[in-house]
């Protein structure tokens, strides 16, 4: 109870812009073995492997060319490494890809939390018109429907007398992002008590975290607050913080007002869900517009916007060699085989736009 | 050697437009355990792995975002079962993605056989402005020189002083192609002896299509031609054989030259690569350009355009049972991992193009 209380304060002490630096002693954590798993919606082996189908397969989008993966690589850094992701007909979307790896221990999900859980999220991308462009739920379920391979296993993991449904699909890609997790880290062999698994740069980075104050935010499981907050209250942020340096005209900062686009209030401008630190090695470029592009920097800039410090160079060095070694072990996966229609097609009306 | 004579024969016979009926018994083949490998490029499990990470890795694309898999999914039927493909910046190509799983048994790549082999074939889309859309070889060398375990792998591959040359990108990716073989289908299985593979319907089929005529092209192990061509030779016929059936302006069938378009010469004009059979049943929608839905209406087109034949119905039905049985097993295979760059993008100077 007195942790939960601490970390309550710790996050709303920032929320307010209070920069004094509180002590986020026991903020260090392990992975744990398994995210939370919501009561109506159990992890069964078929729904995972359906789900995996599901995140990988085109044809969730409008035109059969972008899938889950195309933004949230799970052969990667469960994200597309780019500044902003691109959907159908080559538009770009207006924020970076966040990374799919361990994001079923946040407890808000989009980088201004519009979305209580994975569920929820998975419904998104899917009908967002630059994104899937999928033009309202009922198409994508039709075009499940028109697909025996899904037919049979929707109804084997749901039952009932509609198996494929927009919520059930929401389901089986949510189950699947379950178990995305990357544990058995660098760090997380050093908490589990291999002291040799961090070097010395490593540690030293380690302490600067909480020293310089970075763990006040980035704290928790995945370091992206408290997993004792409810799922969906989600852990925000203001950034910058401290509004007026030079990065924020030069990474265009506060052009997009984050939470705010999403609840219409004031206080939520510019307020942002904390992000993970957890494989944040591979996920450049950086921030919600993806606009810094090495981790190095990226450091400078937090450090500058959120807790108003000038880092040095050494500083810098360490505690990006902290942030490295929170890169997780990604487990092994067999490549789905997407269920085919057979002998016609699903996609048609697209016409060649090519010179002949 | 005289079957080698009589398939040459078969193929010369149909080029010059006669459409006498040449027996072709000997053309059902089963499909091979292996197809033929280069002796410049003998297959090895690392060469095999990383030439699947780099047939899955959208940054061999100039902006991040197409894979080789974004048109010939491995996980589905090789291709993206869409008319025509889309390319980087929404853009649509001219032709419909071929498939890649048995490829490496065609005698020539793409659908007017420009590339004689897949290392070829490997070289064309990266650099092709509407499809992955590099700008030259050099800067798709420059990206992956710069992921450190793609250093690793080509240097344990290929050895050498500089092994990540854009030769060895093809070589590695073909490598992989050879290993995206089908075998087991109903026919291979009744081919082998099971003689309760094939349904009645489907054997009826069988005897079909050799009596109507289509094995006269449609032959060899992957019933694209005969495997005794030289590599690079390629297979061509004439689509439509006999023009001016309603189904030349219905489907736009001479709206694209074919061979033509590469070679130059007027005797390409509306010449193909005759493509597989295998596993045609879930590659809709058909032909060069897409633009049948059905597998129905692409025997009939077929039927009627190179043999001038009308089918019945129930011809029909037998023939699409027939090719249904061509549908492969397809091997299990690892998602891979693809190498990271750690810290640092790069992928940079993307600005986001939504509204705010």
């Amino acid at each position: 109870m007195l942790l939960f209380g601490n970390k309550l304060f710790t996050a709303g002490c920032l929320t307010l812009a209070c920069c004094s630096y509180v002590s986020t002693a026991a903020a260090l954590e392990a992975l744990p073995a398994q995210p939370p798993i919501p009561k109506d919606n159990p992890m069964t082996p078929a729904k995972i492997e359906l789900g995996k189908q599901l995140f990988l397969d085109p044809r969730l989008s409008v035109d059969g060319t972008v899938s889950c993966n195309s933004c949230h690589n799970v052969m990667s850094s469960g994200t597309d490494n780019r500044a902003v992701s691109v959907g159908v007909s080559g538009q770009k979307g207006g924020r970076s890809a966040p990374t799919v790896w361990n994001a079923a221990f946040l407890t808000a999900q989009f980088w201004d939390g519009r979305a209580a859980t994975l569920e929820d999220q998975a419904k998104g991308p899917i009908l967002n018109p630059i994104e899937m462009g999928m033009p309202n739920p009922e198409l994508a379920v039709q075009r499940l429907k028109a697909i025996p391979g899904y037919q049979k296993q929707f109804a084997d993991v749901f039952g009932g007398a509609d198996p494929i449904t927009y919520d059930n699909i929401a389901k089986a890609i949510a189950t699947y992002e379950r178990t995305l997790i990357t544990p058995d880290s660098a760090f997380d062999r050093y908490m589990h008590g291999d002291k040799k698994a961090l070097s010395e740069t490593a540690q030293r980075g380690m302490k600067l975290v909480e020293e310089v104050g970075c763990t006040s935010c980035h704290n928790g499981p995945v370091f992206a607050g408290p997993s004792t907050l409810a799922m969906g209250q989600g852990f925000f942020q203001k950034f910058p913080t401290f509004a007026g340096s030079k990065y924020d005209a030069t990474y265009g900062l506060m052009l997009d007002e984050g939470r705010a686009t999403t609840t219409k209030k004031i206080e939520d401008k510019n307020m942002w869900r904390v992000p993970t630190w957890r494989n944040v090695a591979l996920t450049a470029p950086y921030f919600h517009n993806g606009s810094v592009k090495t981790l190095d920097e990226a450091v400078r800039v937090m450090a500058k916007t959120q807790l108003n410090k000038e880092l040095k160079d050494e500083q810098v060095k360490d505690i990006v060699a902290f942030l490295d070694s929170l890169t997780g072990k990604f487990p092994a996966q067999t490549l789905p085989m997407l269920p085919d229609l057979v002998n016609d097609s699903l996609l048609v009306g697209e016409a060649s736009t090519a010179k002949k």
